[in-house]
């Protein structure tokens, strides 16, 4: 058993800088990401919480191009629907809204949460059986901090048919869709979300909510 | 604007140190946080990922005795159901096992989602309504680790019935509970998880599954 880390305030700046420049990201380059790394990417993503140390999540990697083109096809009926329910102003500015990098993202995983997982055997979540899938949200969000500290941009795409995803991977019934991640190196990095410059909403910093 | 932080091999390693001996916490020092921390922390929670910049976190602080008591009885009938759900060697395990701080840990927080808030103008959460749910998972999730990055730790409490809670708490109908958090220093520090040295669960780390 090593001695526990010891975390100084240089660390805790970094840190803070690390959520401050995290960014849900949709301009990739087109380069590829190392596998190697990839690999010690999900090994961090191994070391995220889970409730009764379940360890629901189940990654796949979609490199398939016909299945990626589903999921671009699954992707535009939904924004399209989702358009549709906007109007005047808000519906040209939705437009306007890069909202996935579904085209251009070298790597990309569906992440499944695992219902029929014996694993932890029920522990914690039998009055919150939801803790299952936020396990899984978890570890998706310890990866994309991983990420970003290792020079990549993640995208969760959820503007996405859930059944039709499960259908184009040919997942386990029991398997949920959590997230669907683009990963890569951004084009860009910025401090500020895409929606606030975009001026889909507004700026909590500039208007007081922190 | 200022320019994008750079991120080298000596942060990397430390954050990889932060995720495994991150721990859920369920024995605490009853020394107090300072509010400072807290408020830097509560901060550092606000620049987590969430769909649409919706930022539908609601976190309520439990300081009144009354309500923390009225949560430990939610636990403990909770807990009894859940016992007697396993048989043999397995309740007994389950029996000894410490799986929560509430009468110990300084400082408590009931973190909800808001689900009638307009932030986000529902970007993101037509087909995956439980995006929204995600988000308070992810702000969690990064409260978490900041937590750890300046000493504390924090154990999530699931076995706890949502309905008591909101009305423990009287919160509007509209919120619902995504976890009950218990923070403080921690009593000792650990690489593995609690139900792993408790032999609850295999360590991962040596059946090969990462």
């Amino acid at each position: 058993m090593s001695a526990p880390p010891a975390f100084d305030a240089g660390f805790r700046d970094k840190l803070g800088e690390l959520f401050a420049w995290r960014r849900d990201v949709r301009r990739f380059r087109r380069e590829p990401v190392p596998e190697g790394l990839l690999t010690k990417l999900l090994e961090l993503m191994q070391l995220s919480p889970s409730v009764g140390h379940s360890q629901p999540w189940r990654w796949l990697r979609v490199d398939n191009p016909e299945q990626r083109l589903a999921m671009q096809a699954s992707f535009s009926h939904c924004n399209a629907n989702a358009l549709a329910e906007y109007e005047g102003e808000r519906a040209a500015l939705y437009a306007r809204l890069k909202l996935e990098g579904l085209r251009e993202a070298p790597i990309q995983f569906a992440v499944f949460c695992d219902h029929a997982t014996a694993q932890g055997h029920g522990l914690g979540r039998r009055t919150m059986p939801e803790m299952l899938d936020y396990s899984v949200v978890a570890a998706i969000t310890q990866f994309w901090l991983a990420a970003r500290a290792h020079g990549l941009g993640l995208g969760w795409v959820s503007i996405l048919d859930p059944a039709e995803i499960a259908a184009i991977l040919s997942v386990p019934v029991e398997w949920k869709l959590i997230g669907y991640l683009c990963l890569g190196y951004p084009e860009e990095e910025h401090e500020l979300p895409e929606l606030v410059r975009a001026g889909w909403e507004n700026d909590p910093r500039r208007n007081g909510r922190r």
